[in-house]
């Protein structure tokens, strides 16, 4: 791990992404979302976990869940999902992480794309490293569900970062993994 | 990518693992670490994924998970999903995945066994990758649910791979998540 790390931020957007027909759209929470990226999160020492939806009703859903490992039955059945929830919070937008990475680091964070089909100047994960290390903001990686991030997204983002998997092959894996990788791969680097 | 890559199976173990009081017992298979580690296997290009579970019904339970994305309705809605269970089987017992891949391949696969929590006599991600590309065996990945891998499992193994985390930390990723970085760290190692 680096000597010092950047501060690293993660945010899964359930709006704007693509459906399976490229359509914009709002995809539903999925609960093992929550529960393995807080826990990637906080292995690999990210700040927070943004849990993105604009729908009043699964935020509430997610606020329900966050604090029955927080403070409910689940905090004392499982301590260390609790201190792996304690990274996590619902925002409605995008713009909502944005404003609150600045009220509490005191600048904008730089936006990092991730998706499994861009290719057209993608950054490397090594280029991005040596980026994030030279650079004193903090990051902020956003992840898409569904079918990835909707253009709008990544069009405003500093970096899109290069695929996971081969080029060409089969890449399809899950969010979840997607994430725990990326985490690992700007964490550790080498080995 | 390594320009010939080992042979890499996956197996994930129900039964012999830890509960959190240190019992050894039987977990339940949960669906999306199908889902997940099937799409991992695929996409890090593994041989196979074994699910493995002495429990009769949950083995049925599995069946009718993979026929549904394989041949069912699920091939037709997700054809990326149908490639990625083509590699997904049910057994009941780690020996009968050893004596699939022994007949696939013509010999005993190389054992390595994973977990959170191991340290002594644990051989690094470089080091095992180059025991791999030197030697002509097959390698099956285990992966405990639960809390980890029972003794009975780690004892026979040839290699006990080092944990993903910081020694020490907070170490509590998801098993969907540890085998997505466990596989990449092998396949790509360096970046």
């Amino acid at each position: 791990m680096l000597e010092m790390p950047p501060r690293l931020y993660i945010a899964l957007l359930h709006y704007p992404v693509y459906d399976r027909q490229g359509r914009v759209v709002t995809t539903a929470v999925t609960n093992l979302d929550i529960h393995d990226i807080s826990r990637s999160a906080r292995t690999y020492g990210a700040e927070r976990f943004y849990i993105v939806t604009p729908l009043e009703k699964q935020k509430a859903l997610v606020g329900k869940i966050l604090r029955h490992w927080r403070e409910g039955p689940g905090a004392r059945f499982n301590p260390s999902r609790r201190e792996a929830f304690s990274l996590t919070e619902v925002k409605g937008s995008l713009e909502e992480v944005i404003a609150d990475i600045s009220e509490r680091d005191g600048c904008r964070p730089g936006l990092i794309a991730t998706g499994a089909g861009y290719s057209r100047g993608a950054v490397g994960f090594g280029e991005l490293r040596k980026r994030m290390a030279s650079d004193g903001r903090s990051w902020l990686l956003v992840f898409g569900t569904g079918s990835g991030l909707a253009a709008e997204v990544t069009d405003r983002a500093d970096f899109i970062l290069e695929p996971l998997g081969p080029t060409g092959g089969y890449n399809h894996l899950s969010v979840r993994s997607a994430v725990a990788v990326v985490l690992d791969r700007l964490r550790y680097g080498k080995f």
